[in-house]
């Protein structure tokens, strides 16, 4: 089997641990296996050196920033392949330009256009493990580049789907997918199986298990992504194609997002080129809008009701008293203390109902709804911040969660 | 002009060094040169990445070693460019698989076997500053290795060569090449020329300005070699090709070295493969012998003295006395309180006589000698440690090098 694994910043904070990391993989080796690790850099090492940057000038060259960073990952795998080696498992450390690992020219954001398997064939087939530095890549032109924040598991997925690995087992600090987060629902279940697109809800929804470009690089390539533990041997959550046993359950998880903040402008024109004019300069500021709903009214007018982060309130309503006046606004109003809730299920596509559930469950708790937006496999409420614990708790138990489903 | 400068770990130490280096940069830059600077890795980063590998495993595999260690120049080459791009000076850090500088597969001790100059002419065509992480190359296969201590002086070099650059310049944190240590004799002048040779004898012999290797690279390739310091714009040292005007110069500079323990055998046969059988032993052990003097005596045995490490005077003693019975040895004896004290200066060449006086300036101070050995440039002497500032203050009286030399 061709196994390739991936291993955080905290599965390598320290030289025990880069140890500790080397048996596991040592024993996968034992079993007969081919292994592909893709490392992190040190747990706070990419951050020392963003901060070396930043305290050096203000505004850092984006090319010589990519530089800077990608020695962290450098480091892990020379260090964790000389801690095979000097077990007796030879073993070969590998940066993005060895293999080599090509990417756009986005420096801090760059995308993976293109991984070279010979080299690693080739070293494989010598009986080498291979130690991957993760979180970058090199241009055409052979400039250095990096992947973003939780690029190493892009990396991962990305070289299980270019050499045709049997599985990408990512190692993290949390042992799998939870139905839910086990701090406010202590009845949450690690999920065993779950779907890429389910996945990809979940991890935008703040499930931070996996980075969601990873998620996306896996659905396309149909990587089965394994996550789990790098402190247990448990077996964590699978992330692979979607399949009939999928659908028959409704609803996989319950999320929640207390980290936005809800702004609506009532009397809003309703002709067009309006929304462009109010988003436009909020898109600019280079603040994210996360829910849009617009409803009209019988006068002709529309009232508009937006998410943006809590960290950009304020601006945002700046941004919007600013127009106030041009667009004839008749009130600007909006509120920070609001969560989003979220259910997520892959079974929602075959099964009418799950969102009047959703709408009942919270009414029978007393909870009131200010906003709703739906996708195929999720359906979201913006509810008042205070019910954000009774309403995750309440949906969890409504829709099974608690209980193991059924196997075929 | 093309200036090729070297920046060394301390003149790059923190943050407020890079800063002010990059200012020296810029200052050439306004003056209309094009520069290509080569940097080492900030001051003891090199040692902290050696440190975290020994704490790892008791032997690092070599390749991932030198991986982990080519980081530290990578990062101070990102910096230092950053520092110009914020500053206005359009800069690109560069490592070894970025130009490609090709070493052998010798790692940890690489030597360069070849450098690409295309990519750096681009860059420099296109008004760019270039900064090179120092100390390092990739193997034809890609591998990075690195040259070994001091290996950022070579690349300088090296680098100035291949590009044909009027001047390499190394800022260090010394103001140049003194004729002698100046603790010991406070009248030591800087020289202010000095030939490739001359620089050879005394970086052997102990005066750490330059990598004894980037001396040798510049004497083949014929590349003026300015030392200078860091920290001042005062002029420091040319290391240039020989010409006349160095001739006249009997002596260029004294020096010593403590370091050294001697070890005499008495009654050696002299017969073919007697000296093979005594060193053969010390090299297998890792010991590097440095002297060696053979008398033959009436009898048709010789006596042998040679000068070792002082650190492995006790274990040398142990493999000679094995040897003692087997070859009929009379006596071995050996001291630890010793120096060597040596004259270097390429006149020596034109001018009879030096070594004669030499040994004359040591009787009139009643100093004597155990041992002498000489070479084109230079003549040592093998004296009682006690004796050493002595015989360098002395030595450096006697030969003039208090005093300026006349120009032409």
């Amino acid at each position: 089997m061709l196994v390739v694994q991936k291993y955080g910043g905290t599965s390598v904070g320290d030289l025990e641990r880069i140890r500790n990391v080397a048996r596991r993989i040592a024993r996968y080796k034992e079993e007969g296996h081919d292994v592909v690790v893709v490392v992190s850099a040190m747990a706070g090492e990419t951050d020392r050196l963003l901060n070396l940057a930043h305290e050096l000038v203000e505004e850092p060259s984006p090319r010589e920033l990519d530089m800077l960073v990608a020695t962290g990952e450098q480091v892990s795998s020379a260090l964790l392949a000389m801690a095979l080696n000097a077990m007796g498992y030879p073993a070969k450390a590998l940066v993005a330009f060895q293999i080599p690992i090509k990417t756009d020219e986005l420096f801090g954001k760059a995308r993976i256009r293109d991984i070279a398997t010979d080299r690693m064939l080739e070293e494989l087939k010598k009986g080498y493990i291979l130690i991957i530095a993760g979180f970058q890549g090199i241009t055409e032109g052979g400039d250095i580049t990096t992947l973003g924040r939780g690029g190493s598991d892009t990396t991962a997925v990305a070289i299980a789907a270019a050499l045709g690995a049997d599985v990408c087992e990512i190692f993290t600090d949390v042992d799998g997918v939870y139905t839910a987060d086990p701090r406010i629902v202590p009845k949450a279940r690690k999920i065993k199986r779950i779907s890429y697109d389910e996945m990809l809800e979940l991890a935008s929804m703040g499930a931070k298990v996996l980075e969601i470009r990873s998620v996306e690089f896996a659905k396309i390539y149909k990587v089965p992504v394994h996550v789990r533990s790098s402190f247990s041997d448990e077996p964590g959550t699978m992330v692979v194609e979607e399949d009939e046993t999928m659908e028959k359950v409704l609803v996989s998880g319950v999320t929640y997002n207390r980290n936005e903040a809800r702004i609506s402008l009532y009397g809003v024109p309703d002709r067009p080129g309006v929304a462009a004019q109010i988003f436009g300069p909020i898109a600019e500021a280079g603040i994210v809008v996360d829910m849009i709903i617009q409803t009209g009214r019988p006068d002709g007018r529309a009232d508009m009701t937006f998410t943006v982060p809590k960290t950009d309130f304020k601006k945002t309503l700046r941004l919007v008293e600013g127009l106030a006046e041009k667009l004839g606004l008749e009130k600007i109003e909006g509120a920070e203390e609001i969560a989003k809730v979220s259910i997520v299920g892959a079974g929602m596509r075959a099964h009418p109902g799950v969102a009047a559930k959703m709408f009942e469950v919270l009414a029978q708790h007393g909870i009131n709804i200010h906003m709703i937006s739906t996708s195929e496999i999720k359906i979201s409420c913006v509810i008042d911040e205070k019910y954000t614990e009774l309403a995750v708790r309440a949906l969890h138990e409504a829709f099974g969660l608690d209980r193991e489903p059924e196997e075929e």
